[in-house]
């Protein structure tokens, strides 16, 4: 098994208004500091390790996982995942 | 300027139904190999440095970004983001 992380984030210049509603409720909360917060996601998913589960995760984020057309994403395989 | 990663997931043990219609839309995609989907939330903040910025990013998480009772949340801070 491994454990595959996955980060998707908007891609720089794609407007964010879920971001945007985020740091408007943390100003009216008093978080004046806050210049900016974007919104994306992460997954976490347990791979069988059979085969090159970098290339198959990366399908997965071009295929179903991530938009590329406004999404970036990243992701880290982590070894030897016990269930 | 520091950059705020925050990484937010489900508890373990919290029914995550948006993650299992990740895991089978990957199966109908024929990646059977992937045996479990979580999916959490992940935030980028741009905050200004005064102050205890850890402490306001660990405040912000409990009051408004996750919600303590059914998720956990990680953070990071990195230092010197210039705009």
């Amino acid at each position: 098994m491994k454990k595959v992380k996955i980060y998707i984030t908007l891609k720089p210049g794609v407007l964010d208004p879920q971001g945007k509603a985020v740091q408007e409720s943390l100003h009216t909360l008093g978080y004046e500091a806050v210049q900016e917060a974007r919104v994306g996601k992460y997954m976490e998913l347990i791979v069988d390790d059979n085969g090159d589960v970098e290339k198959q995760v990366e399908d997965m984020c071009a295929k179903l996982l991530a938009n590329p057309v406004i999404e970036d994403y990243k992701y880290t395989v982590e070894e030897g995942v016990t269930q």
